[in-house]
C-alpha cells in the first residue's frame, strides 16, 4: 500500500479532524513524514506528545480491515474520489476520508447543498428540510447533511424519497451507527449515496468531533441551508464555516413566534444569510452562475473578470430569477441610480444581464462548454 | 376662510388623490390660481377639462359642513398640525387632508411606523400585528394603518390595547365606514388618534383611491412594515411606495407554506426589504438613528456628516441591538475587513459605535439635544 495513504490512515487515528498543526504540517512536509516525526518523538516538541500518546493503541492495518469489513474505502488527497471542494479548508482540510457508499464521492460533491439544522425541529421545518432535500435531489444536486435527528434526517430522507444522491457526514466512524436509530437511514444512504467521516472505524461521535465535522458538510455543499436553528446552535455554526469558505450562506424563514426559526431570522438579519422559501430559491443562489463561479472554474477567463469592485455589486445586485427595476437594483447594490444605469449597460454588453421591458435580469451561463 | 384653504377644499373634491398635474401646478401656481383656472376653463386646455366636468357638483360649504357634523377638520400645507413627512411625496403631496380625531396629526406623525397587510390574513399574521401595533404604541411611536379588514385592523387594535395613538388612512371620506363593520374600530382610532383622508366627507373608496392611500400611509411612516402579503398585493405596493419615499421598508416572516407570507418573503429575496421579527427590529431600522437622520433635523451638524461614502456603509452595516465582528460587519458592508477595521476605530472616535469584546455595535443617539 501507498506510505501515503497508510500514513493519513495513522494520522487520522492520531490527530482529532480539523487539526490545523497537522494539516499544515502535512501539507509543508507530507503525511509520511508527519508520521515519522511523531514516531521518533521529533515532531513539534511537547505539542507534538498528544499524538505520540496515541501511537500504542495505532493499528492501521486493523482500521483498513475495520473498514473493509464495513463496506468502506479510505480516500485521500490525490485519489480521483478526493471531493475538491474540501481542499478550500487549507489547513483544516481533513488528512483522509473514510467513506462507504455506492457513491463516488467527488461526483458527488461537484453539485452539492449542505441542508442542515436543529434536531428538536418542529413538524414544519421537518416537512421543509424534506421538501428542499427531494427538490435538490430531483435537480441533480447531492444534499450533503449530518444524519442527526430533525432536519438532518428529513433532508437525507427527502433526497432519498426521489431517488436522489444523499452524502451523510458522521462525527464517529462510518461504521458506528449515532444515533443509533438511523441504521436504517444510513442503510438507505449508502445505497446510492455516501457515509463519510474524518475518523477511523469504530470511532465514537464527541462534541468536538460534531463541531469539526460540521465544516466539512459546510465544505462539500456550495450553500448550507439552516431550516430551522435556535438562537445557539450547532446549524448556525455550520453556517458561519460555510461562510468562512465563500460558500452561499442560506436561512429558511418561519414564524416569528417560533423559537426554531428564530436563529435563522437572526442569521438573515445580522449575518447577510440569504432567505430562501424553497428549492427554486436555493439554487438562485447557488446555482449557474455559481457552476461558473466555483473553484474548479477560477482559471477561465469569464466575463465578469472584466468588472471592477462596483460592477461586481451591482451584477450581485441583478437578480436571476425575475427581472429588476434599476432603483431596486441600485438599492440592493447600495450605489446611486445613474452608477447603476451605467453598469447595467455595461453588462448586458458583456452577456451579464439583459433588459425586460425595463426591468433588469441576470442572463443565465450557458453550462457545458468547459 | 382663507381662500387658499377654501381652494384646496375644493380642488380636494376636483381631482382624484395623488393627481400630479395638479400637484404640480397648485405648487407652482397656488391652490387659487389653479381653482380659478379651472373654472375659467383655460387650466391646461383639454386635459383640465376632467376637473371642470366636476364643478357643477362642487360645494365647499357643504362640505365643510359635512366634515365639522362628522366632527373632522380640513388641515392644509401651512397649518400647524399639517404633517411634514406628507411633503416629500412632492407633487403627489395631497392638496389637503380632512382630518378627524382627538389627536394631532403633526405630532402623532413625528414618530410613526406604518403597519399594512393581507385583508385575508392568517391568525398568525393577526396575532403578529396586534404585537407589533401595541409594541410600537408602548414604546411612543404611532402605528399608520388602513383600516381594512385584516393586518391593518389588527395593528390598529394592538396599538389601542396599550392606549396608544393610531392612525387610519381612509381610502374614502374620514365620515364614510368602510369596510361597514369598522365602525366601532374607526371610532376607537378617533378617540386618541386620527382618521385621515385625503377626500372630502361622502366619498366613496375605489380602486384607485385605495392604490393612491396607499402613498400616504407610506408617507407617515418612518417606514413600513408589511406582516403577511401574498405574491401581489396592495401590501406590497405601499411598500414600493416607502421605498421611493427613500422609507424603511420591512418584511415579517411567516412559514414558507403560507401563501400569505410569500409577499413578505420575495420583498426580502428580491427587493432589499428589511426581516422583522418583532418591535425591536422595527426599531432598529426606523429608530434612533433614524430620528438623527430624519429630513426635520436636515440641517444640524452630526457627527456622520463628517462620514465620507464608504464610511456611512461601514456605519449601517454596525448593528445598533448586538455586537457584530468586523468580519460580519465587513460582509454586510460589501468591504474588505482591514478597510472596515480602519473605518470602525474611526467611527468609535466619532461616537457612533463602540467596542464590546473585540465586537462593534452601534451607539445609540442621545435623544433630545435639539
Amino acid at each position: 500500500m501507498d506510505p501515503d495513504r497508510r500514513a493519513r490512515a495513522a494520522l487520522s487515528r492520531l490527530a482529532e479532524p480539523g487539526d490545523q498543526l497537522i494539516g499544515a504540517r502535512v501539507a509543508a512536509l507530507g503525511a509520511v513524514a508527519v508520521l515519522a516525526r511523531i514516531r521518533a518523538g521529533t515532531f513539534e516538541g511537547e505539542r507534538g506528545e498528544r499524538y505520540a500518546a496515541r501511537l500504542p493503541g495505532l493499528d492501521v492495518e486493523g482500521d483498513l480491515v475495520a473498514a473493509r469489513r464495513a463496506g468502506a474505502r479510505l480516500v485521500v488527497p490525490g485519489d480521483e474520489e478526493w471531493p475538491a471542494p474540501v481542499d478550500d479548508l487549507g489547513a483544516g482540510r481533513p488528512v483522509a476520508l473514510w467513506v462507504s457508499g455506492a457513491g463516488r464521492l467527488d461526483r458527488a460533491a461537484r453539485r452539492a447543498v449542505s441542508v442542515v439544522g436543529a434536531r428538536a425541529c418542529t413538524h414544519y421545518g421537518e416537512r421543509v428540510a424534506a421538501d428542499l432535500g427531494a427538490g435538490l435531489a430531483q435537480r441533480g444536486w447531492t444534499v450533503v447533511s449530518g444524519a442527526a435527528f430533525g432536519i438532518d434526517a428529513a433532508a437525507h430522507r427527502g433526497a432519498l424519497a426521489v431517488d436522489g444522491v444523499t452524502v451523510a457526514v458522521l462525527a464517529g466512524g462510518v461504521d458506528v451507527v449515532y444515533p443509533r436509530s438511523h441504521d436504517r437511514l444510513l442503510a438507505q444512504v449508502r445505497e446510492r449515496g455516501l457515509v463519510v467521516s474524518e475518523l477511523p472505524p469504530g470511532s465514537r461521535p464527541t462534541r468536538s468531533r460534531f463541531l469539526m465535522r460540521n465544516r466539512v458538510i459546510a465544505a462539500l455543499g456550495r450553500g448550507t441551508v439552516v431550516v430551522e436553528a435556535a438562537l445557539r446552535s450547532g446549524a448556525r455554526r455550520t453556517a458561519d464555516d460555510a461562510d468562512q469558505l465563500s460558500r452561499a450562506v442560506m436561512a429558511v424563514p418561519g414564524p416569528v413566534t417560533s423559537t426554531m426559526s428564530a436563529g435563522c431570522h437572526e442569521m438573515v438579519r445580522t449575518r447577510g444569510a440569504a432567505l430562501v422559501t424553497d428549492t427554486a430559491d436555493v439554487l438562485d443562489q447557488v446555482g449557474e452562475l455559481g457552476v461558473d463561479a466555483a473553484p474548479q472554474r477560477r482559471g477561465d477567463e469569464r466575463p465578469q473578470d472584466q468588472l471592477d469592485e462596483t460592477g461586481m455589486r451591482v451584477l450581485d445586485a441583478v437578480p436571476l430569477r425575475r427581472a429588476a427595476e434599476p432603483g431596486s437594483v441600485a438599492r440592493v447594490a447600495g450605489l446611486d441610480v445613474p452608477t447603476v444605469l451605467r453598469i447595467l449597460v455595461e453588462l448586458g454588453r458583456l452577456g451579464l444581464a439583459h433588459q425586460e421591458a425595463g426591468r433588469w435580469r441576470r442572463t443565465a451561463f450557458r453550462r457545458g462548454g468547459t
